[in-house]
């Protein structure tokens, strides 16, 4: 990223670097052994100052271990070793602060071998899959930082969300940089409304802001990065790169502030804001000014496509938690349809196709072609493909219940039953191996329960379990074009989906075409509204729309179901409201309207 | 309850009732009715004034369904019609309050077909299995209620847990009757501890409290009720029955606090306290002293110990959690050991033995023993048991996955599909006759992941989850001794526990015994002490410690097993900390210390 010309740096210039780092939530050794490399990094290119992400040493989230003391003495610890490797460069790292028994998700400042002050959070998030007032206390003070006559306002994640926060407080101060250090997971869309909340608050403070975000998969959480610098008149100046490790660095020149200020009425601090919410005195901090520095390269503005984010971040939570669970390798049961043509091709592509092996596991109901099309996905990709037919133990588990089924007619019970002999194959192969298995079910079975509990659900990652099928779809046709090869067969996009546990059985004799559902789920789900008011919405289109039967229908399906998705695997959030720490259902529950 | 002799009441005294009902969560209708007939109950026995357990209306938790506007406005409508059908009495009904986008967990104040006052909690809690700040935003205000006179305070479960709260203030403007509305779940020794919180209220403030506790199972809580009234001495006077319906009713003569709060020097509230929380006017209420009413019945106070105490939240949680998910039959895997013991009595005792069906699953490795002593106890139970050996599913996955695991010595994988042959085999059966599987995991295998996933953790409720393997054995013996019958087996009491998924295997070949594992998992998860202060509290031990190796070997086993209980059903917290919600921790975890 350097280039090795040298440039004499100007006066009123500060160069600040924004560490987008993928740390691992309790690995405090490893964590600060990466900080220690990136402050290393941040020096090579001159930087007078690093941001690291938020709570940086414990990584993110660490939930119940923070309640832990010798969590907490550890993370501290770590923090005063990071900081004896500090020297001039200016260092903001997250940590668990700890003082009278209370909590604080800090940001401490590392200068000169010393923690020379600590930023404590405001805004504790506790919606969605936040807890942190769960953990801790709110901060009541906003330290403003001084390099060179530069002021700096630091605060953390949630603090820039409310229109009127900390940033205010620190900018009437006299800050000229805000930097925030986030946590902020993925979901689709919200890097463009990152972008707005970034330079809404440069703008209308006439303040530079350097966002930095961690980047990496935990549990259900992708953190996609996208740190990003913006500008007094509201301007985005540069992004990192999305979904993985890198640094931003860029120089900025405080003289061009006096002017815009100048114009600028700047807006009032409301006194409920300021209320309990002290300037701590400014803290100086003696940064010398290099002589020369390394010449930056121009910054850039990173770009994803929607489908390209939402591929991207499927792979990272595949990789990341096979790396961070200590698993090499994992086992596919691939049935020839959308769902494990999706996920054979994530896994792939998250850790290459020698540590994949599909399994076909074909039963007397099973297709020719689901077995043929399994075979040409896995030979594009380039996965083994294993073929272990269940009629033995089909048969087996027919002998054995046959006295205790007498005179009854086949149905769920005999359906439900194949998909779990599947399941105890793979879990035996994985058991057997040490692999993993990735499941394959998404978001709109899920939704409605179409899938079986210890069957097809069984396993340690559910990869898509967010992922509706209709961008299953679109998935699997932007991972045909974007590359490499064009791995998943035209006809497995062609045959009409189907679960293969009954003769001739297909997904849509007992379910809404796909696309209804999908907006079904999408409205009583991620939107939160009423079965009425879905109705209605359905009903207002022109063509298509889900008769009021079918919605009713769906919405007890999705209801009834809470049971299931309770024991699912995590999965990657990739919507605005997945299931798992994000959507908290009763499962035993009386609602129905 | 009541005498039909009437008498009649003296002045200055109030009757007041605490409703000790089940609701159901989300069944507003349900709950709403269920409410009108315990207004009539109190009526019946002329009360002036019944409280109901917190958000009564919802039923508690409702967790996310409080995120619905619907849910919101069915909830505040069916207040509405509860409300037009109090007459003179004074109803205290929990609800959830809505204005202006936030939402308060509230009491409504019902008189004359009206809702005359309303009471927003104040302290929120959000820490172990409570999210509140999730949905609710704190209330500030305090008013008092004057009935003939006679001032009462009211407010909600965690307003008193803090030593000086909304009481105090309620206290300061005159009250001399704190009412407070709870849905305080169930655990071992916790009713000790409120009794201690009410009376020292009651004491430390010179004040009559009436405490009321709903009951009832709901998904891995169960509420106990123990609902009370504390003298203004600090002397507990009365409580209801624990684990069931009912009501508590009492005349309070608040003539006599005069002369004792002569003496008493007041408790100063403290600034910090008072701060944003204005105690509202106080809101007369017109209810007219009656005639004659119905002689009460002396308050009695009830004891019960504590085996006795888990092992009726045990029925409870389980009896309740079948009738809100609307099964009427279970079955369970009976295996001749412990466990499965201790869940099949409960289960007789929540359902009856009739809609109890045990299934013995034989294998190549079980001892005849096994199998006796489950038809021994089934016998007893009077429960009905099914005899399917597995051996025809054993050889046919050992057929299925011969070429897989060519070459490979026989292990864990093995193991694990036996187990899973049995998960498939009950789930077959319950779900083609539509019962419940009940699992028989208990604690000390959930903590260390002695348990197959999908084998036998499958099912839909795990009741003794929470219950360490020693207190099986104590329950066990309370079981044959409280009766009916004495129905578990010695030989099941005797014989060494096993998993018999292999020739001759023992649980303490490859475990450390029972009580220093329960010692352990007891310290290291309830008391989250760290893995060194274990080593030092075993090590201090006369005799019969762990071994350094063996604590740190069981820490190592809880902590990597987080993946199964993530995936394992819920079950009935009995113990100050179960796994669940209780303890939120990462699957993926670097934290090792």
């Amino acid at each position: 990223m350097t280039s090795d010309v040298g440039s004499s740096a100007p006066t009123g210039t500060i160069r600040v670097a924004a560490a987008q780092i993928n740390t691992a939530v309790g690995d405090i050794d490893g964590n600060a052994r990466l900080i220690e490399k990136w402050i290393g990094l941040a020096e090579e290119q001159g930087a007078d100052l690093v941001a690291f992400p938020e709570l940086t040493i414990t990584g993110y989230p660490p939930e119940d271990l923070v309640l832990y003391d010798n969590f907490i003495a550890a993370n501290r610890a770590a923090l005063g070793q990071v900081a004896l490797l500090v020297g001039d460069i200016v260092a903001l790292v997250g940590f668990v602060e700890s003082e009278d028994g209370k909590l604080f998700n800090s940001a401490a400042v590392l200068h000169q071998r010393k923690i020379v002050a600590t930023y404590r959070k405001i805004h504790l998030p506790n919606y969605g899959v936040f807890d942190e007032r769960r953990y801790f206390t709110a901060g009541d003070e906003c330290p403003v930082l001084s390099i060179r006559g530069i002021k700096i306002g630091v605060n953390v994640c949630e603090d820039i969300w409310e229109p009127v926060g900390p940033s205010e407080v620190q900018c009437a101060a006299g800050a000229q940089i805000i930097v925030n250090l986030n946590a902020s997971p993925y979901e689709s869309g919200k890097q463009g409304h990152r972008v707005e909340i970034v330079t809404g608050l440069s703008h209308r403070n006439r303040v530079y802001t350097l966002y930095v975000n961690q980047v990496g998969g935990q549990d259900e959480l992708v953190f996609d990065g996208g740190s990003m610098l913006a500008g007094p008149s509201g301007e985005l100046i540069g992004t990192a790169a999305r979904f993985e490790e890198s640094m931003l660095v860029a120089d900025i020149d405080t003289g061009s502030l006096e002017n815009l200020r100048l114009n600028h009425q700047a807006q009032a601090v409301p006194q409920d804001v300021l209320d309990g919410i002290a300037v701590a005195s400014v803290v100086e901090l003696d940064v010398p000014l290099p002589a020369r520095r390394p010449r930056l390269p121009e910054l850039s503005i990173h770009r994803l496509d929607r489908l390209e984010a939402v591929y991207r971040a499927l792979i990272m939570g595949t990789a990341d938690y096979l790396k961070k669970t200590g698993f090499g390798k994992v086992a596919i049961a691939v049935s020839g349809g959308i769902d494990s043509a999706l996920v054979t091709a994530i896994a792939v592509d998250a850790i290459g196709a020698e540590n994949v092996v599909g399994v076909a596991l074909p039963s007397r109901y099973s297709s020719e072609g689901s077995v043929v099309d399994a075979e040409e996905l896995c030979s594009r990709l380039g996965v083994e493909l294993w073929r272990i037919p269940i009629e033995p133990g089909h048969g087996a588990f027919e002998e054995m219940l046959c006295e205790a089924f007498d005179g009854t007619e086949p149905g769920l019970s005999e359906e439900n039953m194949q998909a779990r002999i599947r399941g105890n194959l793979m879990m035996s192969i994985a058991n057997k191996f040490g692999w993993l298995v990735m499941t394959t079910g998404n978001k709109s079975e899920m939704a409605i329960g179409y899938a079986t509990l210890y069957g097809d659900m069984a396993g340690a990652y559910a990869v898509i379990k967010d992922v509706p099928k209709t961008l299953v779809y679109e998935l699997c046709d932007h991972r045909n074009r974007r590359g490499p090869g064009s791995p998943i067969p035209r006809a497995i996009f062609d045959k009409p989906p189907s679960a293969e546990l009954r003769s001739g059985q297909i997904d849509e004799d007992t379910l809404p075409p796909y696309d209804q559902l999908d907006r079904i789920i999408h409205m009583y789900i991620e939107e939160r509204m009423s079965p009425d008011l879905v109705v209605q919405k359905e009903q207002a289109l022109s063509e298509g729309g889900a008769t009021e039967a079918t919605v009713r229908r769906v919405v007890r399906l999705i209801d009834i179901n809470e049971y299931k998705r309770r024991q699912s695997p995590p999965g990657v959030k990739i919507t605005g409201l997945a299931f798992g720490k994000d959507r908290r259902l009763p499962i035993a529950s009386g609602w129905q309207r």
